[in-house]
Parts: C-alpha cells; sequence; structure tokens
C-alpha cells in the first residue's frame, strides 16, 4: 500500500468514528449530521456518504474528493451538505475537521435566529463569546447554489462581525442548525456536543430568569424545618437509625 | 406455612415488585418513593421501609402493619410516611395499593400549588378531570401529627371538591408531590407512571400556547421547499438515488 | 402456505415491526400507540390488537380486517382506533401504512390546539409545511362514532386546507395527539419520529424566542477571556500540559 | 506498606469512586467535574487530576496535597480547581468531600445568577432555605488568584447572609456552577444530584405558574368522558375485555 492511500485509510477511519461518534452522543438521529476531515496537504477532503445510516457504515464507505468537490475516491456519493465544508475549509486554514448536525437546542437557537449567548463558563472554557446566527439567506442564495451558498454566508458572518474561528470554532445556521470545526473531526465533534449542552443550559437559565417574577412563592418556613428536621435534626425519623 | 403467612408473603412480594418497579420507570431517585398494599380481610398493610436503597431490598425487608399502623411483622422500621398511606386506605375503599413519588413533572405541579388539568386524551384515559392540588396545611398541622394530617388533607380535599378517587386515582400535595392508589400496589405504580407523563405534557403544551405570541415567525417559504425538493422532489439529490 | 396467506403473514410481520420499533423509539409508553398497513389489492389492513402490551405481542396477534372493519382473520379485537386508521386508507390513497402515538412533544402541540409551524430544515425535510392540527370534534361527533369521526376531521382538515397528504404526512389531532402515515408500516413510524422531534425543537425555539427581551445578560467580558485563556490561552494551566 | 500510605491509599480510591459516580448520575460530561476528600488528621487533600477522561482515571492518578496546596504524592497536575475546594475546606470545618459540576440545572440557576428558591419537600428534606447564587466577582478577583478568588466569595457568601454550612451544604457560583461539600467524598456527589434534581424541579414549577394564566384551556367535558368511558365505563371497549 502506498503511503498516500495508507494515509487516506487512517483518515477515512478518522472520519468514520467522528460519524459514529455523533450518533452516539445522540447529536444526530437517523442520518441527520456528518463529519469530515482535510488532508491539507494533498487537497483531499474525506466526508460521509450521503444518506446512510450510521450502524452500516464502514470506513470504505467514506468519500474522498478534492477541495472543489470533485471526486477522487469512493463509489457512493457525498453528502449533499459538502459544498458548506468546502467552503469553510477553503476560508478557514485552522479547519481539520468539521462536523455539521441537526443536535435539538442548538437547532432550536438557530429557528430562532439567535446567536447563542455566552451565560456562563461552560460556554466560556470552549466558546469565546457569543456562538453566532447567520443572517437568512436570499431567495436568490437559496435557489442557487444553496449549500455553497450556507458556507458563504458562514465565512461572511465571521468576516463582518470580525470573530476569529479559533476562537468560536461554531456556528448557527439560520432556520437550519449547527456546524462545527476543530483540529481534527473528533474535536470537530467535541465542539458539536459542547454547543448542544451549552444551548440547553442557555434556554433554562433564560426560563429561571423570566420566572423570577412570575414563579410561585417560596414553601412554607414551617414545612421547609419540618422536613429538614425529619431527616437531620436531633430527633430524626426518618430511615433506620 | 400456614394461610396467612403464604398471603402475607405473596403480598410482600408484591409490594418488592412495585417499589423496584417506581424505580426502574424512574419515578423515584435515591430512596425517594414508597409503594404499599393492604390485605382488607386481615386489616393488614404492606409497605416499603424507610430510607433502604431500591438495589438492596428484599420482600422480608417490607414492613407489615395494622390500619392503625401498629407492627405486626418485619425487622426495619416502616416508610415515614405511612400514616398517609393508612389514612388514605381508611377513607378509600377501593385502595388496594398506594404509592408516594416525588417524580419529578408531577412534583413541578405540586410545588407551583395548581390542579393538573386535563388538557388531553392522554390524560381523560386515565384520570375523570384535573388532578387535585391540596391546600396548604397549616403551621399546627405541620408541627403535629404531620404525616396524617397529609393523609387528612388529602381525604378532605376529595370530599370538599366532590371528586371520585375511583374516577381520579391521583392528587397533588402542595409542596410536595404526588399520592396515587390503585386496585394493586402495581396499579398504583401505572397510575403514578401516567400522572408524570400526563404532567410532562400539560408543562409542553403551556409553553407552546404561552408562546404563539411571541415566537419565531415561520421559516421562509423558499428555504422550506428548496429542503423539501432536495429530498422528495423530482431532482432530489439527497440519497444515493 | 397460500401465496395470500404468504404475503398476509408478512404484512403482519411488517406490522408487528412497525409496532415494536414504536416502543424502541420511545413514541409509546404503556400501550399507547399502535401502527397498521394495507394490501391495497386485496383490500385488507392488518393492526395492533387493542391494549396488548409490546413486549410480548407476536405477529400472529396482529388482527386482519377489512376497509370496513369486518374481521378476517386473527383471535384478538383490533385496536380501538382501528375506524380513524380505516378513514385514512379510503380518503388517502398514497397511505399503505398508518401510525397513531401520544409521544409527548407532538402531544403538547395537540392539546395546545395549534398547528406545528415549520420553523427549520429538519422540518422542511421531511413537512412540506406546518403540521395542521384538527378542528375540535362537536358533541355529536364525540358522542357518535367517535374514532371514525376523528378520520372524518382528519381528511376534512386535509381537503378544507388544501394540503396534500403526501407533502405533509402527519396531523396532529385536538386535544389527542399525531396520526402519521407513510408508505410501509416502518416508514410511518419514521415519520411519527421525526414529527416528535420538531415539535420539540419548535418548543425549545419558542422558549429562547420569548426570552431575549427577558433573558440574563451575557457573562462579563472578564470572566469569558480568564476561563477561554486558563485553557485554550498561551499560558493555559488546564489539563496536564 | 505504612498506616498512612494504607488510609491515602483508601482515601485515593474514594475520590475516584465520588468522581466516576458524578460521571456514572450524568452530573458531569467529558471532563467536566472534580470531587475531592480531605484527611483533616494528617491535613491532607486528594483530588481528582485536571482534564483526565473519567473512563480512565485509576485510583494512582489522583493528587495529593496538603491544605495550602503544596504537592505530596502524585505524578500528575491536580484539578485547576483545587484552590477553590482548599478555600472551602479551610473555612468549613464540617466539610470532608467536595464536588464541583457544570450539571446542567443547577448551573442554568447559576448562569441567571439566581438563588435556588426552596419550593417543596424534595429540597427542603436536603438543603435548609434557598441554596445561594454568589455575587458576581469583580475583575481583580478574576484577574489575581481567580480559584481561590472563588471559594473565598462562596465563604463570603455563607458569612454574610449567616448560611449554616451544614444545613445548606452547596452554593451556586455566579456564572459558573454548583459546589456542594458533604461527610465524605460520596457524601458530597450524593449532594450535588439532589441539587441538580430540585433544580430541574425549580424550572419545571415555574414554567406551571407562569403558564397559568396563558395556557390551553381544558379539554372539552365530552371528550374527557368519553375517552374516560371508553376505557374504564360500563361499556368499556378499549382492551381485549
Amino acid at each position: 500500500m502506498s503511503v498516500i492511500s495508507r494515509e487516506l485509510k487512517m483518515l477515512r477511519e478518522d472520519v468514520l468514528a467522528a460519524n459514529l461518534e455523533l450518533f452516539r452522543l445522540g447529536l444526530a438521529l437517523f442520518t441527520w449530521g456528518n463529519a469530515s476531515a482535510v488532508d491539507r496537504e494533498r487537497g483531499l477532503v474525506v466526508i460521509k456518504p450521503s444518506g446512510v445510516p450510521y450502524d452500516t457504515m464502514t470506513a470504505d464507505d467514506m468519500v474522498v474528493v478534492d477541495l472543489e468537490g470533485r471526486p477522487v475516491d469512493g463509489a457512493l456519493k457525498p453528502s449533499s451538505d459538502l459544498p458548506t465544508h468546502l467552503a469553510l475549509y477553503r476560508a478557514f486554514p485552522l479547519a481539520a475537521g468539521i462536523v455539521h448536525t441537526h443536535s435539538t437546542h442548538a437547532t432550536a437557537w438557530a429557528q430562532a435566529g439567535l446567536d447563542l449567548p455566552a451565560e456562563g463558563t461552560t460556554h466560556a472554557d470552549h466558546f469565546y463569546g457569543p456562538v453566532p446566527c447567520t443572517r437568512c439567506l436570499n431567495d436568490a442564495e437559496i435557489a442557487g447554489d444553496y449549500e455553497r451558498e450556507t458556507g458563504n454566508v458562514i465565512v461572511e458572518t465571521f468576516r463582518n462581525r470580525e470573530i476569529d474561528p479559533a476562537s468560536v470554532p461554531a456556528v448557527l445556521v439560520h432556520s437550519h442548525g449547527p456546524f462545527c470545526w476543530g483540529t481534527s473531526a473528533l474535536d470537530a465533534v467535541h465542539n458539536a456536543a459542547v454547543l448542544e449542552e451549552v444551548a440547553k443550559m442557555a434556554i433554562l437559565s433564560r426560563i429561571a430568569c423570566m420566572a423570577a417574577k412570575d414563579g410561585p412563592p417560596p414553601m412554607q418556613q414551617s414545612l421547609l424545618a419540618r422536613h429538614f428536621e425529619r431527616k437531620h435534626g436531633k430527633n430524626a425519623y426518618y430511615g433506620q437509625k
């Protein structure tokens, strides 16, 4: 086996592992997610095939294309989101792997058309600032080279808002869902998992805030004392002591 | 083995099975739940011991008392909620099994101090009307025979509001959580599981209603068409076809 | 074995598999769901028996009826929702399989009495427009041939609103829950699973929108920087590097 | 093996077990949590190493330091949150174990910057009053000895508000997440699990309250009766009876 084919084989296995991890972490139902990786030296991208279920995919099913999307190797059609991945690889030299999911809470923010705000250190440990939401594509962009335009609007968002894709390795595509990138396909999956969790936390923290005015009053002091004392007080009678 | 001890043995096994089912269905964390059953003929109640973890309990650990709570058999102390169970067995002749949980969504309604409204057929299939929430106990009731008063306020709620405990086999105790009953300990567990699910549905349906005015606008028609067509249209290009 | 009985046997196995998949995907608790399939050539419908738990059902338990609901084969009573299935098979020639569930989030929208709005591409990939919610049945319809009227109001909804059941293979029955159809019983299950997920996303996206005005302010810039830098900065001190 | 090294070995195993339990209970994703324990007699603290995944950790990986944080034993770097743990051990003599998590619902309250109110007996059984949220750290504290200042602001909160850390063994650090303590590392984990559950209940009870005005009307009485009767009435036709 040549050096090239050996390295391609390893990249295919990495991309397969990343796709399976997406599924295992609950970030992708059915076939709703895809992971890819790039070999910058050779200008090759390996990506999940389109519409193939996770439980039967093999490394050989992974599709190899060049950075313009021309087929290089593999019997299957690549993910229909390939042009988005390629636009990001071309614009973000730091991206070695890319992941797209419809994970529930991150997608909810994308559907709301809102940036995911940075509200705590869980977010700050991974994303240096809000995760931006793109503008809506216009009808011409949607009717045209749609998947490539999706990549373009992501790049435009980071350029116009001067966000460093190394510090915020994720984006919410308006009315669609998240794309994440990283130092490998698996690292991009990790970023997608963190994004999903902080998207969930941000929704919950906002409910807590909204309800601060309207929530129920605290429980009665007498009931609070009774329950605490029956379990932890001097005359506790809960349990077998 | 005498007939009595054989029948008590079976009842203990039923009560153990009901307690384990509470845990298996996710209705009780740690030791936060208890199931009991009554033998009306002999006037005996079998109940979970207090504070014993579900994974080590045996049928022999189940505690046997009479309808006034006097110990009859068993080495362990009964659940501290025993007096509530007894008050319900005395007032509701139809109850053959009783379950108390702190299941998440039913407890949320109890903490809100609100009846669980009947909002759909899932609810109607099991509960003929709202599941009532009791009034707050007063300080004297809390400081006094608290667990017995908890049973009394449940009975008072059904009497004052003229609710038939056969048609609505569940209640929410204010600032506390649900009690459910049934034709056996396992049937009471089933009612507790249904209550938890309809409590969750009612919270979610209210979010949907609240948000009807403030939610995001529908997605763009052009984007809706593009995505539907790329997967299902004449020129679909998603998948391997 | 005759050709007919061989084909019926296969259809029974398909219907069993679809019912089990409903349970496995968490779309149906206890016995709260049913799947059926139609053999258009012979005018036969195979459906789950009423109130039988998923874990003990066999293919032989599946009930065979004709398109008017007359029993053809099987020892058990069919699902009580059979007349709804039949009304849909008669009105929607494209439906080869039908599924009814009380899945949590789709049911929440049905209880809210609201269409499930199309808010993102996850929805658009499967449903070409909002999933409609029917009007309430009137008292005569409820007191009469209730399950058949449930089918009728679904058909009325699609006709009056000129929705193509091939493009929107799902409906929310007011105060009740979803019915879905597809090119097979398993395809209908798939549509039910997608519906549940987009129903969840739509609830979450609406919380995000509602809270946009009232949510917490973003975290402090200094804390954001400190956490990002301690993990990813030049002087990072998190981890073992 | 000396008495000291034997006891340290046991403490390391306890701390490992507590860290694994954090993961098993779903309180910590990836490496986002840490547990420690103190040997008061010898003035030694055992804590999880920084950034090491839960699934490969061994007892020997646990790091031993003194109460000023000086390394005593272990090849790895301690958790970066060590100075917070130490500040708490110095100020709260009752704490024998400490746990830090980013568990979803407790963190949501911390991000909202709000005390977790006592709204029911599930809370009262474990926490005698609201679980306090600290003030924001100021920029000097964040830029300085940040992790130690995090400990200091926790201690300040309990002192200024005269909260007994034995009665409320948990705190929410503003924009960050919870710290919990207990009579052992495993007891601290238990408190962290209870905190997460009551944080979830409090969010849900507030939704129920908020929606009381805006929720859907109850279902029709005729539909309620029809569904209850078809399953439980004299002429019930649901199931195989």
